[in-house]
């Protein structure tokens, strides 16, 4: 079988080293660009020592230049760009005939007037946004099969939706009474020459920060209210710990009056019965990042509090993985029909 | 002036360390018995490293036997042991004349039901717990410079109670409506030769554990209790993060109807501006363990979030200090009359 | 084509679990037996979460039986037990016709008494010391293809002999003057419940351990001196560093009198020219485990230390890779005839 | 007792944190400026966090003017500056009357074409090397007392001067065969952002840097010669690990023939039998940096590799304590006549 021609514009932070990993591993694949402004020239392996060796890394960088990408033959391009950057480049890369798979927030709020809200400026290109789809699999994996453009979900919507999705669907929870606390490992604040961001600042720390309005709220609470029928606030706490990549998060919420807890466990068997990579850890489990990083995999457990009525709702997954390169290629596989897990068969 | 003749009961332990480390700086205390079972005979110093050249670090381990620590002269006893075992031996210093200040869980509760609710088993000593008096200087400092036997509080509780109480007081939240997540360092789950307390197990891993029921919610909600002036049940989750000390902790609550947010800040203002070892944050201030390591400071900021009316509390302490040792020993200086911060202006 | 169904014995310490990974993803691999006395009855995935959802990972552990492990059609066995317990399987698992990868140090010696000398008891097999080929794919490919009994090499062993043999063979270096310090992750000690494997005891702390004789030192000399013709004894200093995984092993030596240090890079390059797995950085190259982990790659680098006439050689492996279980597959690759990278193309 | 009023100049480094922190809690000093160009106006508690609530934290930064240094009454000043800027305000803080204890790199070599050739650029101020005293209080305590201007040593001269000195004055080692290997703390790159200092950078990872001229050899070479009476050169390579502070340094070096190995536990507690903070840990002690880190001790233990006629010495420190901060004000007590542990009994 050919391999799809495939592009990383924005190689070389996290998000983009992770997907050169993951492309660079993933047999239906053919990596044939990886951009960056100022690696342009260097290979992948001289750039990321750690991908030295490996077929394919003799790759070069080349500048964000939508022709020369186009000129690779690629058929699509993954987008690891800061937000607002994103969309420019990606209208080029669609009017090029290429698909996107763009790992911003560009795309990911079907409303511009919430974009501006939260990111604190218009949107980039609005006239695309009825067409981007929310790169969610396990919710919508036949219109990211159809779909010219994916939005793929931030770190920790991700570790929030999925659990809260069916139980919202279900009509389980009360959904004014979601609280989530996230722990998030540092390169999920990227590859950035911050003071708060070296290793003497962040080990042997944690701390709370981005409250009460953090600009993933736009998207989680976007997701959740299309899950309930209804609009849907929440608060959201992320906080930073001296892990390198993971998240974990806890999500609580009332039980609705007369609501058996059971019904939590059965909702989630009943939505993830055929996702390969959704692992339900039933009652009492108390997912740990530890099982995830590296991996496509989110393992999701709950607890009910029997005493105040709430359900505790916890997940783990890795930033860079499902909350971001391996997500957005399990996008892949859906839009070129590739074995799902194909690439993704990592632990 | 003459330096007070002090024992550590249970000091090979993390919590019994950090008493050592404090005891053998404070200026009014001579540590004159540590007890140990396994390390008895060995020095304090040749246990503990770290504290050989320190002026008092040649001082024997002895075993836990009440005439010998009595025979010390010692006037009073910090008891480091597991719940259960301190009881007893609190009991048989408190009969020679000791006062006892407790780290244990044994003296937290009034109600011995609760206690044996949460402990599994009878209390082991009901008669004392009239005259227990739970720990918390900043809440009953008065009542503990009177007390015989101290009851110091847990870490997860201090970093809870302190930020809600004056709020309870106030009447300005929805004592229903509060969660606290709490992460702690590894130190907090002791020093036990156990598999899921290895570096390997815990590095790069953060994960909820002892939910819905961990053990300090007795005491905490006891507490609260006291603080509402009626019964007050929360959700507690806590999560272990690959830190060796500190837990910070956001706890999330409804304000009450027509309650303005500033209000908050003013509560804690109020309840804390004698306070020598809460420092307030204010609104916005984002707490991080990395201020309050091996101190007796408790950082307490909030927020408020106005999108759905609840308030966030952020606080950060050591739970080997503030939240353990350091803890028990800001009422030692006020069982004995020395000066508030003597032995504690650490940084 | 058909794969080759394996055995792994002793599947539930950290190798063992590095050797599960590994083989689960192995595409000429079908892992027919995991082994292991507490945890037989369980599958793989109830007992390292981490592998839920992959193929394969519904296998239950068996204890480790030489003819269950034959009953299960394995062809081959690797194994990751303590030493003195290795040498008995390994003959049950041979005279049943399994090709036997043996991690241990029970075959690693060619010399009985050393084995006595360095491990404080009667080497348990010696009649099938002449036979066992010491598997270090570099430097005897062929011995080890056509083997019965592999003895793979041990982590440290590893990191410095790669770097050291090409000087050795071109009589560079002085083997009198040779110095090894080496820095392992604490996976290296073993998933074992001691007190000073606690994270509270490693995190923060870096100390050496095990001078002036560690056991690997047996090996390492056994190795120099085939290469150099001449007996080898050499000083080497391990560290215990609170990291995960990964070995950095800086050695130095005099270079002989007369020697061009440009001779040093020509033979690492001349011996290294057609390894898959061995990157070398050049003169100036500092190698950094991060790069490494997770891989079967070593890093090697090299300096000059004109001043002083020595020449510096850096390395950097992952200890439970390239230092144990991926190493181990390397040798299993060239037994079966597989591609080398088979398996091992993970970055 | 009056309080010696003392000023730091580059306050707000990790260097600078740890002078403020140890001046704070020091009985005999106060601290009257604090300087930062960029933190000028701040509080010592708005910058560090950590120190609010503690008597002195609300002395407000101000810039490095050594008129308004001088006005503040103060006696003495740490400099905790870069090389090459330390030397300029060091003369006019002198000029006006002060003590100076520099922590760069500034005045401690005797040699200005030494410096030149190590710092690359001429000596600014080679009229005051004469005067000015390298300040390791253990080997000339007599002339730190008597000076006006000492140069504090480096955290790797530290680690490696204390152990060799003593066996190059008694002629134990043949001072041809030192190497040195140390693994220092990420504190020690400074406060930079600076992207190989991030924390994902730097977690799970170690790795040699700086060879094999680190600038420190400069110092290590000058001290080793004067105790040796003869010139001495090293191998010296630094690694670098992920905590945040603490030095541990392997030396290694061929005993003289005819010497016995019990000559160098005999050399080390003769030099040291009266210092304060050295602690001998005797034959075999491994020196672990976890417990030395925020203390003013340096523990040191060594091996006999009777194999190759090597003698390992193992030193730990804390590279901000005893490689830096409290070893300058080690210096301060003696050159004011200070009890020697005064502000120094921390653990």
């Amino acid at each position: 079988m050919e391999r799809v021609k495939t592009a990383i514009v924005g190689a070389s932070g996290y998000t983009g080293q992770e997907l050169v990993r993951l492309l660079l591993m993933h047999p239906g694949i053919e990596l044939v660009a990886a951009t960056s402004r100022q690696e342009a020239g260097r290979s992948l392996g001289d750039v990321f020592p750690r991908f030295r060796g490996m077929p394919g890394s003799e790759l070069a960088f080349i500048g964000p230049d939508p022709d020369a990408i186009a000129a690779t033959g690629a058929k699509a391009a993954f987008l690891a760009l800061p937000h607002g950057v994103a969309a420019e480049i990606a209208r080029a890369l669609l009017e090029r005939g290429l698909k996107v798979i763009d790992l911003s927030a560009d795309f990911r709020l079907r409303d511009p007037q919430v974009y501006a809200e939260f990111y604190g400026h218009e949107h980039p290109a609005p006239d695309l946004l009825g067409e981007a789809v929310y790169g969610l699999p396990e919710v919508r994996s036949n219109a990211i099969a159809a779909a010219r453009l994916v939005a793929s979900p931030g770190c920790y919507p991700t570790s929030i939706l999925l659990p809260l999705i069916p139980l919202l669907k279900a009509g389980l929870i009360d959904p004014a009474t979601i609280v989530a606390n996230s722990m998030s490992g540092v390169s999920g604040a990227g590859r950035k020459a911050d003071i708060p961001l070296l290793f003497c600042e962040c080990n042997e720390s944690v701390r709370a920060y981005g409250v009460p309005k953090h600009r993933h709220l736009s998207e989680i609470e976007q997701e959740l209210s299309l899950a309930a029928g209804d609009k849907v606030t929440i608060t959201f706490i992320p906080h930073l710990i001296p892990v390198n990549a993971g998240i974990a998060t806890t999500t609580t919420a009332m039980l609705k009056p007369g609501v058996d807890a059971a019904a939590v466990g059965e909702a989630l068997e009943k939505a993830y019965a055929d996702a390969d990579f959704v692992r339900l850890l039933g009652k009492g489990g108390c997912a740990d990042t530890k099982h995830v990083t590296r991996t496509n995999f989110i393992d999701i457990g709950w607890e009910h509090d029997a005493r105040t009525g709430r359900v505790l709702l916890m997940s783990a997954e890795d930033n860079l993985g499902k909350g971001a390169g391996s997500q957005a290629l399990q996008s892949f596989n859906l839009l070129f029909g590739l074995e799902p897990m194909a690439g993704l068969q990592l632990v």
